[in-house]
């Protein structure tokens, strides 16, 4: 007998309350019952996403919702900005060009945040550009780009803001309507603590006037057809009912535990995660501006990154991220985002200590742990 | 306490065994034991398909799958054929005039199916049709479209077969292969029994020679991308993972029942259906070509449609269909596809003649039943 932990970067781990409520029999997503759980939820959704903005509801990952976050708002040739600083940032420029828009690129390099002076030259000398495209929390790289600034630039101009916050909304404090932030997107399987199959897209007034012009093709993702719904407590094609019957149920317990409680919970997990790993003498991937999600770190020089992730979720049960592309094999992740909390941080520091001596590292077991404590105890009143 | 029935043709009641295996703790959805699962429900998905084509899983509903069978396959000015006999008919036809595709209308009436000598014709006349887009069973219509006679006419032509089965796979016998159709789209909340938000895409070799040469955008639906992800048991996306865990059960469970008799199964179901509502009486929508996975009523001179369906939902606790755009008010739909088998029809039945009854329409209960019996006792040996 073994028990599993779930540690990364999405999916987390799902509560049992969301479980049940989803293994209740199936309901017809056309009725009043049904409905009345759908209006419900996406009167919630604003509160998670901190908008007065409707928040659309997709049947599909996270990515979906990116695509239709251009698909809706911009026509082939028109320019936009992708700031391409690990795996997902590339998906933004990738979804443009597939669809004739003119990209120019930021590339920063994997573990650092954009500037948003950076920004602001490619702003300033390319006034067509209608949207810069961003990641508030590269996942591939466990940064943090800096939004809020980013956002201001884009203001006062014909140009968009557009986050993937996939890993950031309900994690970290984000205001977007005080900001200017115009779309921000996020999928299920992340702070929403549910299983994959679900994105949404919030989205500002500025941004909805650009969907009136827009002329890239779209169907499925169609959000003027599904905005129109949502007015009506639906979505324009089938939902993923149980997911957004278990969704209901993750926004009253984000509710009841309080926004403001959830950011610091996971600022806390943030912290005690980088505590530790510099305690035992270890490298960050993204030590300058380190995404609140996930903490990326070196293997030591001598471990095998690949073994050491398959080693940890194998033999000890607990599942952690390696990395993405030319990171595979040199870096792990540990999440620290969903439905984790004091303990589910121990148990990430004391396997990686564990598995460290297993492969030889030159660590001392519990100083990781130790320094997490000192850091995890402000959780406790 | 009430208990409640679902017998509408899609969602279906979804059984216990795959409701339990969702609700199992969430499991990460790049891992060997992740990757285990879904080669299964992979491997098995060809079974029900009836195929040996690749059978792609997409985190989305049915009309994701549409679309993609769409944008993957044509380029902007091609030609294609729409059999517009229902709201499903006209999807197709819509979503390829989204992506600048010609567009050829067979208009048939509601009710009616498409005889297959009118497609010729069209074909004929119009060489350069690149696809003929249809349904296997139009679920607005509770019609049958025939598909062999279709597949027939564009095997020996530079012609797709491209058929929406979304309440057709796994209900009735369609040798895919031997027919000659291309493509084939199904939805998880119909014969496979579980929550929406899955859809499947049964792609010819013929097809994929089709999508070498397809310029039409496409990111998140891009079926080459997931072919080669399939290949390697993942998805390229993140997938819907507890929805694959239940469809692996749902799998499980149509091969243990073996497709013949699942098949057999609805064949009696709807036999029943249709008999019960001609011993009562009443007007079959689709008496020519009924579909095999619902079956249209209309509501006798006098009752109110739309408060007849309501009725049975929320009084009785029996959620059937009513009729969609200009049939709203006029019939009701009973299911007999997915979860559901002889006790589900004597529901069904005995509810509509009570709901009959009560809106003071002269049937005598009990007949349609009878005649129901008549025929669901074959499931008895």
């Amino acid at each position: 007998m073994k028990k599993h932990y779930l540690l990364a970067p999405g999916p987390t781990p799902v509560p049992e309350r969301a479980l049940l409520a989803m293994a209740a029999p199936m309901i017809h997503h056309r009725t009043p019952q049904f409905s009345a759980i759908f209006k419900e939820a996406a009167q919630l959704l604003k509160y998670v996403f901190q908008t007065e903005n409707d928040v659309l509801i997709l049947a599909s990952s996270g990515t979906g919702a990116m695509e239709g976050s251009i698909v809706n708002f911009f026509s082939p040739g028109d320019e936009v900005l992708a700031i391409n600083g690990g795996k997902f940032g590339e998906r933004w420029g990738q979804i443009s060009e597939k669809y004739g828009l003119k990209v120019h690129w930021i590339k920063v390099e994997w573990g650092d945040a954009v500037s948003s002076a950076a920004v602001k030259e490619v702003l300033d000398a390319n006034p067509a550009i209608k949207a810069v495209l961003c990641q508030a929390s590269e996942t591939s790289t466990t940064v943090q780009h800096p939004i809020e600034e980013i956002a201001a630039l884009t203001k006062d101009r014909e140009t968009l803001c557009i986050v993937d916050g996939i890993t950031a909304v309900g994690v970290a404090d984000m205001p977007i309507d005080k900001w200017g932030v115009d779309i921000m997107v996020s999928g299920s399987q992340k702070a929403f603590m549910l299983p994959p199959g679900l994105a949404f897209a919030s989205i500002s007034e500025k941004a909805w006037k650009f969907n009136e012009s827009a002329t890239c093709p779209r169907y499925y993702f169609d959000f003027a057809k599904e905005r129109k719904n949502l007015g009506k407590d639906t979505s324009a094609y089938t939902p993923a009912a149980s997911l957004i019957i278990g969704l209901r149920e993750i926004l009253l317990m984000i509710k009841e535990e309080g926004l403001e409680n959830t950011f610091k919970r996971h600022d806390r997990l943030a912290r005690a995660a980088r505590a530790a790993m510099e305690a035992l003498g270890m490298k960050l991937l993204a030590p300058k501006s380190p995404s609140f999600a996930t903490t990326g770190v070196y293997v030591p020089e001598g471990v095998d990154g690949a073994k050491f992730v398959k080693y940890m979720r194998d033999t000890m049960g607990v599942t952690m991220a390696g990395g993405q592309d030319h990171l595979k094999g040199k870096i792990f992740r540990i999440a620290h985002l969903g439905f984790v909390d004091t303990f589910d941080m121990i148990i990430a520091i004391s396997t990686i200590e564990m598995a460290l001596t297993k492969f030889g590292a030159k660590i001392e077991m519990g100083k990781g742990v130790a320094a997490a404590q000192k850091i995890l105890i402000e959780g406790f009143e």
